[in-house]
């Protein structure tokens, strides 16, 4: 099948620049310091090329996101780097075979994983974002309730959410010194083999955590773009044009199939107006036509992603394989 | 089944308060003044409760919502309130009984109705939203063209998008006499049966449309709730809390189930301070615990449906019904 014929919008991944990026990351980060979180891309075919490059071990935001991986024969060791409050799929996943490690950050979420017959866990600690995670002076009393409960404490994880974006590399070095000293503290009241943190924007400053949460380093977007990453772009919605006016013209790609909280998306060479539910309304660098094909780029790619069924996988003009984003929903 | 073991998050909707705004709008534009846009359910069983109410005519943005409606047995008269230059699903839909309607702004899309099968047209006009749309003094060429190439033309539509938004009724009375000035005027050019235009905005101040194009009305978001019309909130998104800190909580409820181009969604009696991928980051109005429910409101329904899988119909404590948001995709 030609790209040509795909309908649109469609999500489109570059297998080269795919390929490349999973391949930079697999080197930069090798011997299990990666755990690629899944919540970027929700797909298992992605994953599966994630563990033929040497990860055992994935992340996950979601239940769902854990049953799928586990389905696809990735359940080796999953961490659900999120609170539950009902942990009873995430037991039957354990009683099935899959290793399960949820995060929790309260008494009532490590009751949720005993009560839902988890085993494993990781204290969750806030290191900045305001977001989950206990206070860093409360994990050691945590890790003891939970190790009270026959539960295994696996170690930490403190996601610093609010570093990974910055565009500044110094900034992200000072900051991240900060905030991963609290989590090396808490860790020290802890215990356990685990320091579980960071993202695409802090995978190779990041030296305290002993495994990495990357995700969006797979396929990319235009807000990890502004950082100099060595990741390319793998992924694009390609849309046709519908419509061209005097000053501007219409392409069908829209708020349903962009996620938009990082803003709009970008056209390369085009300057784009704004989206409606299935329009890009955009200033075009170049004249173009009605039917033209363009390539648009997200400024986040995880909700964009999680609007569209499947991604399709290209080389060049042809489309070579179709990947489900299986692990879509709750 | 109860509210309370419903999986979070979770889309759902009041059945008394949807019915109330079906019921009012249907009230308001008897007779066939009313167009319900599917866009903003895509749901084919909340289309079927406007059917019973009145509705034979429906608005479509999508290939997919026109199948998807024909399927359902909802085929009487859809309108494609959009451009697209493969018309051939179209066609086939038309050969399969339903009546298909296509908006048409360039020669290009004339051409695409004619090759794909469709019979039937409406001009569509640029009434000041800079999206799609011919000129209006290019409306009657248009309408020769089609009629030349052997398409019925039924009339004229343009979307006064910019203007079913804003907040102040008499700015909006002020604009729409403008906008729709250029629509009647494209018509006198163009002939037909058919004014279609107007939204959930301008319902009731659009006199020049022969049939309104609403959607938002029939499930609401925080949006439209600032022009004080006589529509209610009857969705929202239930989400789990499940951390809590001093100053802030956190619930279930992220990027991936509320569509954010319209800003962050409300929670009432709290203050919104940030979503994340699975994550709404607040400060409570009272304080609240681990396992909590709470209604999130979307700031812009349509974006958010689309991320939903399904919806769950509520009276009291009780889930009623569960709704496929069967029209998803493209």
């Amino acid at each position: 099948m030609k790209i040509s014929e795909l309908t649109t919008p469609a999500l489109v991944v570059e297998a080269t620049a795919l390929d490349a990026n999973l391949r930079t990351m697999a080197d930069a980060l090798p011997g299990g310091r990666l755990r690629p979180h899944v919540k970027a891309h929700k797909c298992t075919a992605l994953a599966t090329r994630q563990a033929a490059l040497g990860s055992r071990a994935f992340t996950c935001a979601t239940v769902k996101e854990m049953e799928g991986m586990a389905g696809a024969g990735l359940g080796d060791d999953l961490l659900l780097a999120n609170e539950v409050v009902d942990a009873r799929r995430l037991g039957a996943l354990a009683r099935a075979g899959a290793r399960v490690t949820v995060a929790v950050d309260s008494d009532a979420t490590i009751d949720a994983a005993t009560r839902g017959g988890v085993a494993e866990v990781l204290i969750d600690v806030n290191v900045g974002l305001p977001r989950c995670g206990c206070a860093p002076e409360d994990a050691g009393r945590l890790a003891e309730r939970a190790r009270a409960a026959g539960l295994v404490v696996r170690g930490v994880m403190g996601y610093e959410g609010h570093i990974v974006g910055l565009e500044d590399r110094a900034t992200r070095r000072e900051m991240i010194e900060v905030s991963m000293g609290l989590l090396v503290r808490a860790h020290e009241d802890v215990g356990g083999d685990i320091i579980s943190a960071g993202g695409t924007g802090t995978y190779d400053i990041n030296r305290w955590a002993t495994e990495i949460q990357a995700g969006s380093y797979a396929l990319m977007d235009t807000a990890y773009a502004k950082l100099g990453l060595p990741f390319g772009h793998a992924l694009s919605v390609l849309s046709t044009v519908i419509s061209v006016s005097t000053d501007w013209m219409v392409a069908d790609c829209g708020l349903k199939a962009l996620g938009m909280d990082h803003g709009n998306p970008s056209v390369e060479g085009s300057e784009v107006w704004f989206c409606s539910d299935e329009h890009l309304t955009m200033a075009p660098g170049a004249p173009m036509r009605v039917g033209d094909r363009i390539r648009v780029l997200p400024a986040h790619i995880d909700p964009t992603v999680a609007y569209h069924a499947a991604m399709h996988i290209v080389d060049g003009d042809e489309v070579v394989d179709r990947w489900e984003v299986d692990l879509r929903g709750w």
